[in-house]
């Protein structure tokens, strides 16, 4: 009842917003499109830095105090506040500024940092923006931009005392975050933050997520001859590391997908009533992403994806191994690599589920070093292998049932309309960085698209994202306190 | 007996050939640095041809009458002859020109086409030639070219009629020289063949091998999503292809190295009692090379690598799949390749083996189709793959005790001491396509060093071996007739 008579009100009362954002969408497209034309991978010290800087002066155009936070050796944390004489609440709005590394060779039509509209007749003949990072994730940033421009442009004030803290190390593993929380936690204090980053659902229906898989990374390499041999004289005899590491990756899952690794399902916090029959409530969409995704057949299946990101995973980013196609030799590889990312739940402690997967492979007969192995080394092991861990954290699930959990609810719901509520948020943010730190309850407000081919070549952004995401976050600098 | 005094009587009557090459080893390795610095890779159409160009005219040089001999679409070989008045026998030596693809970057000093001549402290002081193909298979080329120049400076007349065919295809599999020898039968008619490619023994002595392993080679790719996908938003419910291709490898090998595709052993033809008691007599070479190879383990151990050698083998040449190492992306790939390559021995059909491996994934519930399947066909399939045949031939085995066979041991012996005798090399050369087409017996005789990298970067020939070469040709030039 209360929801409902709050939406009418607040349908009623934002649109001013969508007008100004109809009459100005050229100004906001322009100025994002020079956003996104600047690269931004972690490792590219200088052209990182140059996003930084360029989102600080975004933010102090709009009349926010702005700094950037930085520890040595890291991309800097853009941060920004907004103090509203008054108001007895602060949020902190999270967002990351970095994207994922990619190969320009594979982006179709104009490269990563050379954003381009496209009308796309495959896709219904959406608009679309192509760009690394146009989803993932400068959509929000670019969205809370324009919503204060919309703000002053309509004379509404904001009703919470708003921070913003823009990360640029996120899709590198977010290594330096906590330093740079644990410097500034006055700096970052806030009631709760809104995490702004992954997809709504699949339905295309906003969606409000409560946690994030956690995640841990690593790098398998198994070795064969001290050189490349040729396959005839020494096939048969000299052992082969790419069928020794298919071998050892078989031997992670099953062929439903379960993973067989000793104690991988072990100690994940079981899911609240809330968390269940929200779980139960969200719309269908495997039938769906079958036919969007050619999917002949789905892992742990009949189980419905939503449930399955309750429970960790275990994927195969990546394998190398000598060359295929045109390329290929006939030699038996030096080596064979695979990297694997693990997803985690809550309830599993990131360092323990990669003592795991090492144990594991210890198990199927490896001697397992964190380093390239001696010839001393490999001869005395009948199998051996490299495991060089990645960084990672571990996974975080706030409350449905906190006030705060329903005060963001209820906001995005008058602008948005009934929203899908999920426990877990697939992808990983590293919300336990920051809970380690700052220890408020965080809730995940994501606008993009889910189609948008985040972390690939040929990311989008579905430009009717960008513009609800305006309205939300109109709503949201201005809700209506606890 | 015999033996021996042939051999006494040979070592004593070749030093006029040792002399010459001593003072012309600088004019002798210009001219093959000469030969090494044409790209040779059979695709390469251009470079193929200045090649044949080059070894026709370096025939010619010798009073050889040469041609190209061609057809349609395919690198031409090269045939040169020198008649021998009054010679009872005709023999023809066989070798190719052509290389193994590579990669520039992976060389290290020089690049495959730019031939350098370098100590080698590494592997005990001896001097190299690095460069592609200066094993494989232009040293018997330019030895033979060599041996030529030797005898006429020595006044020396060859005992046979010798022929000269050398390939411009055999690392692309052979495709055309069935064609090539079919539009030439009385041309390259002889009473047989020396078959001149492939190592020597590793323990450096000289081998002679009667016949070689066929092959076959194909693409197996697996589909996953469409498109590549956020690994945390969809692992654990859309299949990965990188695990289903492990998999699907693992389900082909056993963990000792044995092939567990069904009926791969089957038809193997077996061994004679020469052929057994040559296998027996063969100086151990596994500990050394378990040192040279930095090897914990072998496959199929305790057996010997001649021992298993004669039996059909598979190994994977190449993995790909998303990405490895820092180049690595939190995604489902969407799709995942192995590259393969099968050897065959006699009894053997290369084009029946492919059938079964194709059968063998069927059987682990794939789908199989040789292009890439439409959405259609991959919704409608729980597990897909292409897999794509490529090119191949059969193994040939010729008997040891023919008399051509005692003819070319004894020849060899005269100069080079007791040989090691072979019934198989691990490599494939296409001797079943010459088989067919001309029928006549065909024994392998090689110079080059094991420890050569062959198809590889970093190829190398040790430079004795091209001296002791050119000793072996004139020997065969020569050789007492039957």
């Amino acid at each position: 009842m209360l929801t409902s008579s709050i939406l009418l009100f607040a349908l009623a009362a934002a649109p001013g917003v969508r007008e100004w954002r109809q009459s100005h969408e050229r100004e906001i497209l322009a100025e994002y499109f020079d956003l996104l034309r600047m690269p931004n991978v972690a490792s590219d010290t200088a052209n990182i830095r140059k996003n930084a800087e360029a989102i600080r002066g975004l933010l102090t155009k709009r009349g926010a105090k702005s700094r950037l936070l930085e520890v040595e050796g890291a991309p800097p944390a853009v941060y920004g506040e907004l103090a509203t004489p008054g108001a007895t609440q602060t949020v902190l709005f999270y967002a990351h500024y970095d994207g994922q590394p990619t190969d320009p060779k594979q982006w179709q039509g104009s490269g990563p940092w050379e954003p381009s509209f496209r009308g796309t007749e495959e896709k219904g003949g959406e608009s679309r923006i192509y760009a690394r990072s146009a989803s993932d994730d400068k959509a929000p940033i670019q969205a809370m931009l324009s919503a204060l421009d919309a703000m002053r442009a309509g004379g509404q004030r904001p009703s919470v005392n708003l921070k913003f803290l823009f990360e640029g190390e996120e899709e590198a593993g977010s290594a330096s975050l906590g330093k740079i929380l644990a410097a500034n936690k006055d700096v970052v204090k806030a009631d709760f933050w809104l995490i702004c980053d992954g997809p709504v659902h699949q339905t295309r229906r906003q969606q409000i997520v409560f946690g994030a898989r956690g995640i841990t990374s690593m790098q398998v390499t198994v070795y064969g001859p001290r050189r490349e041999l040729h396959s005839g004289h020494y096939g048969n005899w000299v052992p082969n590391p790419a069928m020794r590491l298919a071998r050892l990756l078989a031997s992670m899952k099953d062929d439903e997908g379960r993973v067989t690794i000793a104690g991988f399902y072990d100690g994940i916090e079981p899911l609240s009533e809330t968390e269940k029959r929200a779980l139960a409530e969200e719309p269908p969409v495997e039938d769906a992403l079958r036919r969007e995704l050619w999917l002949g057949s789905t892992e742990n299946a009949p189980r419905r994806l939503s449930d399955v990101i309750n429970e960790p995973s275990l994927n195969i980013r990546g394998l190398e191994s000598g060359a295929v196609g045109a390329a290929s030799r006939n030699v038996i590889p030096a080596e064979a690599t695979a990297s694997i990312d693990i997803r985690l739940v809550k309830g599993i402690d990131y360092q323990a589920i990669a003592e795991k997967v090492t144990a594991h492979i210890r198990s199927q007969g490896y001697t397992v070093l964190d380093r390239t192995p001696t010839e001393d080394e490999r001869m005395r092991s009948a199998k051996i292998a490299r495991v060089t861990l990645e960084t990672g954290y571990d996974a975080v699930r706030t409350s449905m049932d906190l006030p705060v959990s329903r005060q963001v609810v209820r906001t995005v719901e008058s602008v948005r309309g009934p929203v899908v509520k999920m426990p877990t948020s697939g992808g990983s943010v590293p919300l336990s960085i920051i809970e380690d730190v700052v220890h408020v309850p965080m809730v995940m407000v994501p606008i993009v698209n889910h189609d948008n081919s985040q972390h690939s070549a040929n990311e989008n952004l579905r430009v009717q994202n960008l513009w609800d995401g305006i309205e939300t976050f109109v709503a949201l600098f201005t809700m209506p306190e606890k």
